[in-house]
This record gives C-alpha cells, sequence and structure tokens, in this order.
C-alpha cells in the first residue's frame, strides 16, 4: 500500500489550530471503512473521511483519531495486520508507522475504543463529533457511548463543526496546487467526451472514454459522471441513450486525484458539428451569464449575489430569445429565472466536490447571519455567504427546460406576464445547457483554475468540427 | 430511469418456489439502499442487493419485499416521488408500476414498515431475513425489530437461506445467456490489458484501458480489478507501480452487465513479448492444472476433489522445475501445494461474483455433511460440494510466491523434504501466476463460458508479439 500524503508537519499544523480553536474537550474524528457493494468482502473502492484526511491524512479504512484537548495527547486507533493477513496483502505500515507520517504521538488498537469511551463517561470532558454520514459509522459511535441512533445527535458538536469549516474553507497553496491536478485531470475527461462523441453513439460510450482519461490519470471521479442527452434531467446517471444528430451533450464530470482534492466541470456540446440556432441563442446566454458571474468574484462579495446576478443576466439573454420578457432584476425579484434555472449557482471544492456537505451547508454556505432563502430555486443554492481569499467554488448557471415543472407553471398560468408559454412548450424538449468552471478567490480577484477548454460557441464548434 | 428485467412470470415463478419451499411464516427481503462516499448525498454507483434482483428484479434503491407465507400475500414497500423530486430526477415510475414489472400484488410506503412489523411482534408468525451486509439495512432492521444489534442474528433464518441456495445455485437458461454476456464483456477486458500493455506504463494506465472496456459495453465491474505486477499479492489494489520489462501482469477482471450478473478472469501475460524461462516453467504446471481441473467437472463430483486434484497436478508441474520433490498425492496430503497455492480452486458465480456468499459458504459452497477443513491453504476454498448440472463456477489455480509465507516455512524448516528453499529463495520476487476461467455443469460435463482467450504460451506470446 502506498499513499500520497503531504509533509507530517502539515497535518501537525493543522491539528494544532483545530485544538487551539476548540479550546477543549475531547475531539473524535472517525476515518471511513469499506463500502460493501453485494457481500461484505465485495467493496467499492474506499473513500477516505475527507476531514480526516484533512488532519491526518492517511488513505487507509478503520481509523479513529482521538484529540484529547484537556491532556494535550492525540492518539491514532485502527488494527495492525496479523501475519496471516500479511500473506494476502502484502507487507503492510503498523498503526505506529502510519501514526509517525502524521505526526501522531500515540496508537492503539481498534478494540480498546470501547474501554476509552467508557472511561470517559463521567469524566466531565465534552466529547466532540461530527454529524456521521457513513452507517457503520453511526453503529460505532453508538455502541461506544452508550445512545440509541437518536441520541447521537446530541454529541454532535457545532463548535468542532465551525472551528472545521473555518479552517478547511481556506485552501492552503499547496491545497490550490492538488485541486489545479483535479481540474487539470477533469478538463481532460472534457476532451476525451468532446473528442470522441458521434452521433450514432450511446452515450455510455462515451462515458467509457471519460472515465478512461480520469483512470489513466491516476484518478477517479469525484462524483459519478452526468453525461447525457437529457441535460435537463438535473440527477441523471442514465447512459442508455443513443446520441442523434441535433441532440446536445451535457457533460458533467470531475476527477479526484491521487490526494483526493476534486475538479467538477461542465460543457454542453453538439452530438455533431454545430449547435441549432436555437440551442445557440440559450447556450448563448448561459455563456453569458458565468461570465459576469465570474467577474464578480472578490473578496467581500456575497456569493448570494453573484447568484442574483448570473440570474439577472440569464434573464437578459432569454428576453433575446422571447422566451421571457419584462425587466430581468424584477422577474429575478419575482422568481422568474427559477423555470430555466432551479438550482444554486455554485458550491465550495475541495476535499469534497461539495466541500464539506456533510458537515452542513448552513455552516459551510450559510453564517448566523446570512440564513437559507427558503422559496423554489433559492433553497438550492449552496453557497451564499461573503467570499474570502482562498476560498475554492464553482460557477455553473444554466437553462433547463423541465416539462413538468414547465406543466405545472403553465396550468397555474404562473408569471405569464414574464413568460411567453407559447414558445417555451413549443421547445419543451430542448433539455439543457450548463457551463461551469472551478474559481479560487484570490486577494482581489478571482482565478480561474486548470487549463482552458473550448467555451464559446466558436471554439465548441471549431473543436468539434475537427474531430469529423 | 430504464432497468433491464426478465419478464415477470420469472420472478412470479422463483417468488412461488421459495414460498412453496419454506412453508410458513413471512420473508422480509432487503434491498439495498444508495451507500455514500464522502458525504451522504455523493454515492458510489447504486447496487441492488442479489437476492433481491433475483426475486423482484428491480435495480432500484430504498425497496423491501414482504412476502406473507401464512396470508398468502406479496407486498413491494417503496417511496413515490414527490413532483418535487421529478424536477430533479425526471419522471420516474411509480411503486405500484414497478411492482407490476415484477408481478407483485400490493404495494405499501416505506414509512409503514414501522407499523407492519409492529402488527406483527405477537402474530406468531416467524419473521425470516438474510444476513444484513449492508449497515444501513442493520440499522433499519433493528428499529423495525426493536432489538439490539446482536440480537439481529435471532432473526436470520437459516430455512430460507438454505431455499434461497437450492434455488439461486441451479442457474436458469436465461440466466447461463446473461453470465455469458458478462464473461464475455469480461474477456474483452483482458483483450484491452493485452493489447495496450508496454514496459514503461503505470499499472494504472493500463486499468483505464480494461475498465473502458467494460463501460463501453454498458457493463461495470463485477468486484475491483485486480491488475498488477504483483500478482503474488493476493488483495491487491494498487496500481501505481511502473511495468517493466521481464515482469508478468496478472489481470483479475470481471464484468457485470447491464442484468448485474458476473464474469471473472484472469490471465497472466508478459509485460513485453515472451516470458522468461522461468515464468514459462511456473505458467505450463498453472496451465496444466486448471485444463486437469476443468477436465474433471460434471455433476456428481465434489469440487473438493477438483480442487484437490489441481494442486496434485500443479506439483507435479514444479517438480519439472526443480521446486518441489518427492511423491504428488502424499506432497498434497501433507499440505506442500500450500506455499504455492494458499486459496482455493474456484467459487460459484452469477448474481454475486461470489454467489451467494453474504449467505454463508457454510450453505453455498459446503453441505451439513460437507465440512470445511480448517487447515491452512483449504480453508479458503469457497466451494467443496458435490457439482450439479446449472452450477457456475470459476477455475483458478495459480502459483503465488510470497517472500513473507516462504521465509516463515523456511525459518520452520517445514515439510523440508519435498521443498528445494534453497531455489524458492532465489526466487522470491517472481510473484505470481493465475489463470481463470468460467464454466457451466451440464447434463454430463461442463462448458466453458464465453469466447475464447489467449491461454497457452504460445497464443499468448503470439498475442503480445503481435502488439509490438
Amino acid at each position: 500500500m502506498k499513499m500520497t500524503m503531504f509533509d507530517k508537519t502539515v497535518y501537525i499544523e493543522r491539528r494544532r489550530k483545530l485544538v487551539q480553536e476548540l479550546g477543549s474537550g475531547i475531539i473524535v474524528l472517525m476515518g471511513n471503512e469499506e463500502s460493501s457493494m453485494n457481500y461484505r468482502d465485495n467493496c467499492y473502492s474506499f473513500r477516505q473521511d475527507s476531514t480526516f484526511l484533512y488532519y491526518v491524512g492517511i488513505n487507509k479504512p478503520g481509523l479513529v483519531l482521538v484529540l484529547n484537548i484537556d491532556e494535550g495527547t492525540e492518539t491514532l486507533f485502527g488494527n495492525d495486520l496479523s501475519l496471516d493477513d500479511i500473506i494476502w496483502t502484502g507487507a503492510m505500515p503498523s498503526i505506529s508507522e502510519l501514526a509517525a507520517l502524521s505526526g501522531i504521538g500515540h496508537t492503539k488498537q481498534s478494540n480498546s475504543l470501547e474501554q476509552f469511551f467508557k472511561s470517559k463517561e463521567n469524566s466531565g470532558q465534552r466529547i466532540h463529533i461530527l454529524p456521521p454520514y457513513r452507517p457503520e459509522n453511526v453503529l460505532k459511535l453508538k455502541s461506544w457511548l452508550h445512545v440509541p441512533v437518536a441520541k447521537l445527535q446530541e454529541f454532535v458538536s457545532v463548535p468542532l463543526i465551525k472551528a472545521i469549516v473555518k479552517q478547511r474553507e481556506i485552501k492552503e497553496q499547496a491545497e490550490i496546487e492538488e485541486i489545479e491536478k483535479a481540474v487539470n485531470i477533469s478538463a481532460d475527461m472534457h476532451l476525451a467526451a468532446m473528442r470522441h462523441t458521434r452521433p450514432g453513439m450511446k452515450e455510455y460510450e462515451v462515458l467509457a472514454k471519460v472515465q478512461e482519461a480520469a483512470l489513466a490519470a491516476n484518478a477517479g471521479v469525484s462524483y459519478p459522471v452526468i453525461l447525457t442527452i437529457n441535460g435537463q434531467i438535473l440527477h441523471n446517471h442514465y447512459y442508455g441513450n443513443t446520441i442523434q444528430e441535433g441532440n446536445m451533450i451535457l457533460c458533467d464530470a470531475g476527477a479526484e486525484n491521487a490526494m483526493c482534492y476534486a475538479g467538477d466541470l461542465t460543457r454542453t456540446f453538439p452530438a455533431g458539428k454545430s449547435f441549432t440556432s436555437e440551442q445557440k441563442e440559450i447556450y448563448q446566454a448561459v455563456l453569458d451569464s458565468i461570465q459576469h458571474a465570474a467577474s464578480l468574484l472578490k473578496p467581500g462579495v456575497q456569493f448570494r449575489e453573484v447568484h442574483r446576478q448570473s440570474a439577472v443576466k440569464l434573464l437578459e439573454g432569454l428576453k433575446q430569445t422571447g422566451l421571457v420578457t419584462g425587466d430581468a432584476e424584477e422577474a429575478v425579484e419575482l422568481g422568474v429565472h427559477t423555470l430555466f434555472f432551479q438550482c444554486g449557482l455554485g458550491h465550495m471544492m475541495g476535499l469534497d466536490v461539495h466541500d464539506m456537505e456533510d458537515l452542513g451547508e448552513e455552516y459551510v454556505g450559510y453564517t448566523d447571519a446570512i440564513k437559507r432563502n427558503t422559496s423554489f430555486g433559492w433553497k438550492s443554492l449552496r453557497l451564499a455567504k461573503e467570499l474570502q481569499p482562498g476560498f475554492v467554488l464553482t460557477v455553473e448557471p444554466g437553462v433547463y427546460i423541465i416539462p413538468e415543472l414547465l406543466n405545472r407553471w403553465k396550468a397555474e398560468n404562473k408569471l405569464a406576464s414574464f413568460v411567453n408559454y407559447n414558445k417555451l412548450t413549443a421547445m419543451q424538449s430542448f433539455s439543457g445547457v450548463r457551463i461551469e468552471d472551478n474559481y479560487v478567490i484570490t486577494d482581489n480577484g478571482y482565478r480561474k483554475l486548470g487549463k482552458d477548454l473550448p467555451t464559446t460557441i466558436k471554439e465548441v464548434e471549431s473543436f468539434r468540427a475537427a474531430q469529423f
């Protein structure tokens, strides 16, 4: 087993800051276990917990880190392999060797965790845990803490969550370099899609080329690839359609590199050499929207305002097509854009593609002062708060013509003074367009991460034409 | 969402047989849920439970089938999507529509399961469950049955396990056709590896081609691919080594086709155009072993005897190389072969690559009369019992020079009259050779499934030479 880690000084310093921020108590960081597919020993590709990776760096199942702030100790719990195990797995580092890689002073075998928690039961020390999203960790914590599942919530520590978010949301220079590697591999995945797509192919045949590009770079995917002629279905992991001339392919794909950092890019391109004129009009509206949104990125700006302005720009573009009318600012105020753009403009990105989503978007994307707007469309915005240097995020506006939503609005005659329902109904099989890039917030603006992909209509069409 | 299913009459008949075999009580078959990677909503590719697939066929998360044998009812529990959900996922069939595809008469929403189990608590009806291998199903069953995790075992029904094994182990004709599709895709994965491997490449670059071949055929992998220059490490999912002239590549890869049936093939081939003479000698011993083992396959033969004979053949081959001496039959009796061949000759294959492994090898591979031999080597044999027409299984002998094991035996001077430790120590970086094919037991023999891959030394070397 080989692992890619930063130098141990990085993890020592991260833990030092965390402990200092929290001040007291016992922090328990659960590593992940293997996840079974169809029987216990047939497992998915292992994915370590991202917070565990951030503070420990060890990409191996079955570990728990305990930081006893009050006593000033750090202990890594795990199991050493027996000689019998080693026959099957080859030589593996011991828990002490692993701990040393991360600069952790103490180690214990996993079976002592029960005793450890028992010894803390009446100690008066607060135990800080994170919300468990893997059911095996729910089962373990429940057993160690001697509480029913519903009571685990009482150990979930908002101060711990806030301290972690405060650290992880500001990416270190070395992290930005890793993210940029992942974004570059992601770009290669998109180039593969744009190179290999031909009318007559199945979506899964293009998917094969996209995933090959990630694997060939020693990377995985940071989320299940979306590759579809039905870009209007936002949660779409079906790949069985035949691609036809006149279709657009929406490819939303990102790599996870060897250090487990994510990229997350989207391009929409014609199945053939060129877009139809209708596709061009909508595509241009989305392109104008992402370009405008990116131009707004800088420290101090609230991302909800970037989202709002991206929606205004989108409606201004759609006005050109005759799909909407009226004042775009007023239309966004009333929610007209949500008929076309139902989701949020973007999200944090790092060790998770939706960075720290398991810790709660109310902490990652919002603050005590900036609360979620729960109206349709706005409620799906994952990031609203003020940007800071070191934030890494996605910007991903889109236009999605969703027949079920359109029919509902049309039946209600909703916002009919802004929406041309006749024209829209004629376009209900249009599908969807999204363009997505990744950015780091700098001291006075932003930098787009990774190499450039074909993005303008001209760039996309000339790239596609060159493949035929 | 589109699904590939057999006609509903297939599932109706399978359930009818199961219910008839079991006779009374309530059968609860848990479908699988989505499995989270690094946060709740970022999920691995969904894998349905295989027993659920066998009796229901619906490849969708969050379902539970309840067969109330005493009342003669079948009920599918699941959740219908709201109109809000459909905006994100596109139109999805309702639970009743899904149930109809499988010929199931009743449906209920998932939130009524708690009430359902409560209503059965004092009914005197026995509740039959299978051993849960997914922790989310442990949590659900525990909550419904109001028992601690340790007590769930009391609901695990050996009669249910035995009834299911009895059905699933005899593959229907339509299943054999699906398995053969999976084996053919698996063969294409191996052809990709044998075509693309060049000295100087990283293992993961070849892996990318292997996985591409599966995806391009609308398939996944039935288990994590092994593709390595260190074939002696049996549980090896590291792909970071550079392939060098003189290495052998051991590729153990199988596809899971659209109906979720598995293939499982292994080939070992030279990184360059040809094997070294030492590699040829060992390879030939393994090849003779698999050919002999396959020739023994027929109804009525115990697979543990096939395993034994494959080991004898292996040692006879190794005698030619001077690594072992003495009578091969006697040597196998004493366990000499386990220095080279530490695992079992093969296993059942179907909807799981190790078919029904979650139900317990003591039922799938053994019987009340044929119990597991717990000595080293033999204890890893997954299948021992008498073969029947319709069994589908793998045959996969190998030679693995494992330095840790060799050093232990050498230090003990173990079975030194049979083993040439001097010669073997000089070969300790040899790595490993495995050859694996898939077979169906016919009425009077066997049939190898799928198209032929290069297998003899001559075939492998001429295939490899043609790539340069």
